[in-house]
């Protein structure tokens, strides 16, 4: 089985929590898909690396102009983006430049250090797709799996659906 | 998105523990999937339904025909099936006469009850496959989602690869 | 064994993550102390009730004095507190007041959500407190359990300490 | 504050699951407490030692003999000791030889690897002892703290009670 290569991008799925005095907000932390994937004990090579650390909206062209240059780079096929919520599709879309690889884009509504977070299925979900798929642009979020630009969001519920 | 059935048939996936006195052993609980999809919060329409409760070395062929009956009943075409990680190759094997639906056989090295446990990303993974396919008989173990016939086992560590 | 009471007013132990778009922040949901003691399964009787659910920073004089009229009125002499962690020290002060109850004011460094939090642990040692005492105003953090006025918390670390 | 030792002797608080095949029971892994104190961050000096690794009800006499002359020898006088939950009250019968130390014998109803384990909750009121006591055998479960001699425990539910 062929390599896979996390990237993480900050959002939801990675946030923490500071350990000082006066803490009001989250914080990045290293990437979730590290707890994720001790868990797992895989049978296939993967590596994870760090393009950024932002909440999602806060991502610019110029972040997605740099994480589509660390993908070419990558001799690795076999993409999955940990990402915000928010700019899933726009991040999707700005990635459909890369035609040769597999690139899934995940994340979570909860963070994955909470014991209700669905960034778990989310991974898994994404790693099923890294099994069977050679190329495209998915989004895996709430138990689907599809092209970036089938997928739709439900815009009060915060739910992609297709 | 077509509905989803998941099968309980026990397994370390399901595992439980006894409140009472001199337990000693494990004994199976509620199916574990119940508590990854409330945490998912899935888009899709879906049903949880018990075959057995059985460790997977226990499964006979009764068992495996009375689960082919129960699959062919459900006007549902995709399956999602939990169970012991011991024979999941036999009851692939089994389920091979059936090849009008996707059915995608998981489970856990660790019950989902273990904050440890794999169980939400492997079922993850074969959420993923029923996005993605349309039938076939498959299994998700590792992070390697392949057809039955396809994976192999590690009898010395118990893990799943292709 | 007496009944106990244990009293929300916000604070880190009970920080939870809003389910929508666009959120950044965290947002107070139910009394954590309910997820507690359902795993506790205890032998004594107890009752939740919410005082305020506020950051500790944001407490103030008027919080501090309802606080202190809604434990007159309880008829319970064993009080737990959870409390958010930059104010503990005020909170108790004010609380010193009332000289016939016991009073414990506990909390988390990490949402009682998270996987790594502190928050069982640490209701615990205040359960533990109401099992031994019969009045006082006393703080549990970091492993100790002590009188208000006895115990020290270090600016930089955040940790409470003897 | 006095430095507390830990000693673990098995019970359901440290059963872990094993990752090879074939794996009905469960086995005894490295003690809980780590795990605990390692969320907790305490501001007290601490050591964990393994006395054995069994069952309660396989406890003998000569293992409450060696566990009697291992705490002799620690120049420690805070213990806390965790146990399986069938037998705790014979094991504080045994210590009770031991005069000029605290000692608070704690476990759990589900290992602590679990989810929904009591662990963090009982290992926290028995720090609140150590705490608060200087001498003495108290035995800490479901949400009671008391001289193992008060405590009483009902036979059917497995509830230990005042």
């Amino acid at each position: 089985m062929e390599k896979i290569v996390f990237i993480q991008t900050g959002g939801t799925i990675d946030k923490d929590y500071p350990h000082t005095t006066k803490g009001w907000a989250f914080e990045f932390g290293e990437p979730a898909t590290n707890r994720i994937l001790e868990k797992l004990n895989p049978s296939f090579e993967y590596e994870v690396i760090t393009a950024f650390q932002k909440d999602s909206l806060e991502i610019n062209d110029e972040d997605r102009s740099k994480l589509v240059a660390l993908i070419h780079e990558l001799s690795c096929s076999k993409i999955i983006i940990t990402h915000g919520t928010d700019t899933m599709k726009e991040t999707a879309e700005a990635l459909s430049v890369i035609q040769d690889k597999l690139i899934v884009i995940t994340g979570a509504m909860r963070p994955e250090r909470f014991t209700n977070s669905d960034a778990a299925v989310n991974v898994g979900m994404a790693i099923g797709a890294a099994s069977l798929l050679d190329k495209g642009i998915y989004i895996a979020m709430h138990g689907v799996l599809a092209k970036h630009d089938m997928i739709k969001r439900n815009m009060e519920t915060g739910k992609y659906y297709l």
